[in-house]
């Protein structure tokens, strides 16, 4: 039976490596919870397994190395109930962490890279077949996501993006050779050597996961790592414990059962007041840093992690340009598209639009010129639609992660107010399951350029700017570039206009998504095909899946000697 | 004629990428000058090339952006004749540069992968054909490498580094589709999106070529950058600018008559007096730094380079563990090998041995124990009768580059005098050809652990410390881990200290020749086949050449659309 298993997880692996070239749609999981196998069943244990963890201490086994009696996780609340999980975790001191890592280190260095990848797809099955639904409700409760977007976007999109690092991280091992025999002259003599090269680790990794969405970056960098050989300490936001709790022990149970030391994955956990962030990164035996959390420590991660490698996803405006459409329909079309995708989870996404650019003039549709005015309050009225019947509110903008983004969006309404033009006022739905929930409706304002201070930056949550400007696309491509940006959309019936926009995005490094509309959440990133951050612009160094992503996660050492 | 020539330059990149494959011996060049074509008048050319350089301005066409009148490199001065060579070069503003580079940069960025390759093939070629000899005299006369050295180290196998890195840039680049039609189910309808890829360069880089050994490490890091689409500034060390110049004026012409803008290859040159390293990395345009030259500077690249990546290879002490041969006859056969290869160019290469570790109870040479004093005794005599024939020692030893190294052999002959024994004191030996040259014939000490400030950094120039160490393997590689390393050398007749070796190096992070001697220099590093710096110890972060030191040159932007 293990044979068979092990087979079907390459097989499985070869797919995956074949979508990765063609780059057409793939996935081994259902996209849809009801189309999970025995999706009922499977459902009602998830929400029973993750019941079972609330009110009491989150028991790692084998125990956390350094790990004391558990602490309360007194930041973990649910943005749904208002109510703390009340789960208790380890806080191990971070040296116990590095010191069991490295040395559980040797015998996983030491292992195949065919024998990791093996263990490896062997977690993302246990996740999948295991844990779904338990981590579906985890994200749920934590991050605040709504139950289809924790499923896909937290969960099985997240295992793609997991398989997707181990494609690239197993053909970069692949690269090297692991023997040779090589032969020269030297005046006369010939020289024979046989070589060997080995791939060694870089140490302990440490991967700090975001409050709003965990696993979807973390997995694949503790995949990145560990398949190259590599140890990893996660470190969860504290608002957002569990999945990477449930995430940590399913690595240690799979490490245990197939003979490896579990300390190769453990977790720290910190409090927004005393923080380990620093800690962690400037600690010796820290040699790789992945990080996806705010700007202000990503930059400093990038500038202060040497000697360890930090691979980096911040934040960034994202921006749409509307130009022109062949008609009505479409203008609608896109509009409905617009407004879905920045309410989706109330825009606590790195991929959420925020800025719409639009020329003084207006959008053509058509023959005609829509004002911008116009424009801007048809965006409004699109969003207002949306967010007008809380059971559509509770499926596209769930909750709000943290009290301080509510309190931001309040702030910008008033700051909007007095810069420009409020469109949209935020205000709150009454979810129909939650109704404690923390839930916001988004706000929408009209400014001008005068005002790049304001939109020129990501403002956190369901908050969009209609931008007058007199060229949008070299506005919003002098923003990306500026403050950084992951993703861009453009609407434009002109082909002049949308090669000078791949173009300016090309230098500025967003993905642009052009002309498209319909059922698809514009900013759906999907693994195997689209990549995900550039590093071109300050919004992350990283790209979810390139070489570069996992090639440098490894070194090569060589020993040489004469031919027998 | 001109396909013919482009079939040829990829039939040779293909016949690289094999090589890089099996990693066999394998060259496209022949290793001896005399097996060069119509080696005599090539020669003869070359030198008087050479000659033609001396005493006047170096002028690049066209000429390089912002540079006002030529001025002389004062630094520039023969280690053979202790001339100046008298040449004077354009000194441009750093912005000018950085301007020019980015203006140059739209048309390279956007030409396909091949074209650039095919061109850089050509400046190769055109380096080998035209330039090889002419760039020989001008590292003698800079560097104050012998001929053959000049010839091998600094001209062929520096141009297989050249090929290796396109070699490497190419297979990284070839892992990203440029296109692909992908297509997914959201709920009832299909979505199918066109997808294009633009690989994007991340801008400038700057190349740091160092004073003793520039163009092997400084050809493969500017094909790195180039192949990607980037734009170069190479920054000479100011005692060894022209084979910098010569090289620079080969990319610029052959850029120009593929026409593209030559700017996207220029020079910056500074003087000691006034570096410009630190506002070159530090300028707001730099993306790329490649640095090879001192350990201090190289450390504070790593640390402030960001955002520019960084790729450093500076400095360390390469170590020696002598522990067992079968018989007299393999002992002697070593330290011949060893003493030859610790005088090679008086061990001014990054891969030079320093640092001999013996037990206390000495050697086994088959049946008997060689003591310690007598291992240190036998190493300095046959240092000393290699440096006994001033032919030889021409040949071997060559000039020392530097005042500040004969300065430095002194002051540790004289502190090894006080904290050790010294078995051989540095000397003079007069050059046949070239009376007045810069000589230094090696010093030997004999040390203790406890004298490990003097041994536990790397001392450049012609100076071996032989180290009385209870576990010379242990004490080896902590040196090492801790001071940094590239090439490491053992001597056991024991499989089991052997196998010791390698873990306790794999894990030090540095290569490892074993039992070897004969007429290969034990540190001689083949391109296509030896990786040259792990990135595992402070020696430097970067591989000649793995996937990790182009694959973050050149980063990955989509466009997406619905498909017609």
């Amino acid at each position: 039976v293990k044979a068979e298993v092990v087979a079907a997880h390459r097989a499985r692996l070869d797919e995956a490596t074949h979508a990765c070239r063609t780059r057409e749609g793939w996935s081994p999981f259902p996209e849809l919870p009801g189309r999970y196998p025995d999706a009922e069943s499977a459902q009602a244990a998830g929400r029973a397994a993750f019941e079972a963890r609330l009110g009491r201490p989150f028991h790692f086994t084998p125990l956390l190395p350094g790990a004391a009696a558990p602490e309360a996780a007194r930041h973990e609340v649910s943005p749904y109930t208002r109510e703390p999980l009340g789960i208790a975790y380890p806080m191990p001191a971070i040296d116990a962490l590095f010191a069991a890592a490295e040395a559980a280190l040797p015998r996983w260095a030491d292992a195949a890279p065919e024998q990791r990848l093996d263990l490896l797809m062997a977690v993302v099955d246990r996740l999948y077949t295991d844990h779904l639904f338990e981590l579906v409700y985890a994200v749920m409760h934590t991050a605040g996501q709504s139950f289809n977007m924790a499923y896909a976007g937290s969960g099985v999109n997240a295992l793609d993006r997991a398989i997707e690092a181990l494609v690239h991280a197993r053909s970069a091992m692949a690269a090297v050779p692991r023997q040779a025999r090589w032969e020269r002259h030297f005046g006369s003599t010939r020289i024979a050597l046989d070589k060997t090269w080995r791939l060694v680790p870089r140490g302990v990794a440490v991967c700090f996961a975001c409050a709003s969405f965990p696993t979807w970056n973390a997995w694949p960098s503790m995949m990145a790592s560990l398949a190259t050989g590599n140890a990893v300490i996660v470190k969860p936001h504290p608002a957002t414990v569990l999945p990477m709790a449930i995430t940590v022990q399913v690595f240690r149970t799979l490490l245990a059962e197939a003979g490896f030391h579990p300390d190769l994955v453990t977790m720290a956990l910190d409090t927004p007041e005393a923080p380990l962030g620093q800690a962690l990164v400037k600690h010796p035996a820290c040699a790789i840093v992945d990080f996806t959390g705010s700007t202000r420590f990503g930059q400093w991660v990038e500038r202060n992690a040497h000697p360890a490698l930090a691979y980096t996803e911040t934040a960034g405006l994202n921006t749409v340009v509307l130009h022109s459409f062949p008609d009505e329909a479409a203008f609608d079309a896109a509009l409905r598209s617009l407004a879905t995708t920045a309410s989706l989870f109330s825009a606590q996404m790195c991929t959420s639009p925020q800025n719409l650019y639009v020329a003084p003039e207006g959008v053509r549709v058509g023959a005609h010129s829509l004002p911008f005015e116009a424009v801007g309050e048809r965006y409004a009225a699109a969003l207002a639609e949306l967010a007008r019947d809380p059971r559509r509110a509770a499926m596209i903008l769930a909750t709000i992660q943290s009290e301080a983004t509510l309190a931001l969006v309040q702030q910008m309404a008033d700051e909007c107010a007095r810069a420009g033009r409020v469109l949209l006022a935020p205000g709150r739905y009454v979810h129909p399951e939650f109704p404690q929930a923390r839930t916001c409706t988004p706000l929408v304002a009209a400014l001008g350029t005068e005002a790049r201070a304001l939109y020129g930056e990501e403002r956190f949550g369901p908050i969009s700017f209609v931008i007058r400007a007199a060229d949008p696309l070299a506005e919003a491509t002098r923003d990306v570039r500026e403050f950084g940006g992951l993703t861009a959309f453009l609407y434009a019936d002109d082909e002049a206009v949308i090669a000078r926009a791949e173009a300016l995005y090309a230098r500025a490094g967003a993905q642009l998504t052009i002309n498209l509309a319909g059922p698809m959440p514009l900013n759906f990133a999907a693994a195997y095909s689209d990549y995900h951050v550039t590093g071109l612009n300050p919004a992350g160094n990283a790209t979810l899946t390139d070489l570069a992503f996992v090639a440098a996660r490894f070194r090569i050492v060589q020993s040489r000697r004469p031919a027998a």
